[in-house]
């Protein structure tokens, strides 16, 4: 999908209904009220969607690139949005980010129908891998840390499910203790079992078997 | 939206591109091998998605009405589905399912971009829901059980915040205990705070001051 020819972006030239924005890892992004008639997502890059836990600190719940579409709230034409989804984004990778008015984007995202069929899969990678975060959310931390790495696998790699690979330098233990909602040394632990099984095959960066991952994780345990 | 229009299912009167099946509470659907081609939706009714537990229960990880995709894996195009996506489906209301070639509704989908939009915003809700039920999953029962009554009123009601809900009899404490992942023996000493808080203002049928509900989950705790 090239986003830019969807949405006619280059015919946009006065940027009367979008704007480019590149950021750098570290960078915050968060909402101005006035912004909720806007559709952000990447062009390029990597970055975190982050809400404030019980102690005020930001906590990632989720990982986002290229065809997510960020603000999820401003999409929802129809139903009303929860009043808690209070969240930022923080870069991770030099990120090119759109924001796109709100009506010009769906008027041309309604003309791209193979366009909004991928921003619904995206959104469809993000459902299963939540839901099977909650399936397992009582099991021991090996096996939440072993799906947390799975989902991350599968939203950095949704089209084949590739047998090796070498996760991108942020993907910390911390944010793996973060999105699999485990304490970070019994992260620490499990990530040492796994590679006692085989399944990380290195650490620096994370390099993960995903074949013995993928078996690991169908398997009831 | 009426998805028959839109699909105009009317004219396939020989049911070449759909099938159209009448199920009662109980009745149970699970797809065959061969269905890999078919989109899945209920016209009427309600039906809960169900996955095998570690002891080869069935648990209860979601409730479907009209306007949710069922078959998620099968609209998906571009990606592929991880393996341990196996559910059945447990109808709880009398319920009207379609069931549709997927070329076919895919096809018409592209068609109707105010009805992908709705499918689009139905998909977002459950997302919205899981992904707050991952951010709770350490806390206290009582968090978990409050969160997840509010996103199964959430999946109900998506249009308007109600001040009050009266919720189906299917919505029991078994059902409650399986979406929070919560043990059923903490998920009853939960509605009992939840009845002193004036959040339960009723137990049986279950009517909950959402506005209250509202405000608890939101603040810290």
């Amino acid at each position: 999908m090239d986003i830019k020819k969807a949405l006619y972006l280059e015919q946009d030239a006065t940027y009367k209904y979008h704007q480019v924005k590149i950021y750098q890892p570290g960078d915050i992004y968060q909402y101005d009220n006035g912004e909720e008639e806007k559709i952000v997502f990447l062009d390029k890059g990597a970055a975190l969607i982050q809400a404030q836990g019980r102690d005020s600190d930001w906590i990632s719940h989720d990982l986002v690139t290229p065809k997510y579409i960020i603000s999820l709230e401003n999409m929802m034409t129809n139903v009303y949005v929860p009043s808690y989804l209070i969240y930022r984004v923080k870069f991770v990778e030099t990120s090119k980010m759109y924001i796109v008015n709100r009506e010009y984007f769906l008027n041309h995202l309604y003309l791209n129908p193979l366009d909004f069929q991928e921003f619904f899969e995206s959104l469809g990678i993000k459902y299963i891998n939540k839901t099977r975060m909650v399936a397992v959310s009582n099991e021991r931390p090996l096996i939440k840390v072993a799906n947390s790495l799975f989902a991350i696998i599968y939203t950095l790699h949704p089209k084949t499910q590739i047998k090796l690979c070498e996760l991108p330098s942020y993907v910390t233990q911390k944010f793996i203790s973060e999105y699999s909602s485990t304490g970070k040394a019994r992260t620490s632990e499990a990530l040492k079992l796994l590679e006692i099984m085989g399944i990380v095959e290195q650490k620096k960066p994370l390099k993960i078997n995903v074949e013995k991952l993928s078996s690991f994780i169908s398997d009831d345990h």
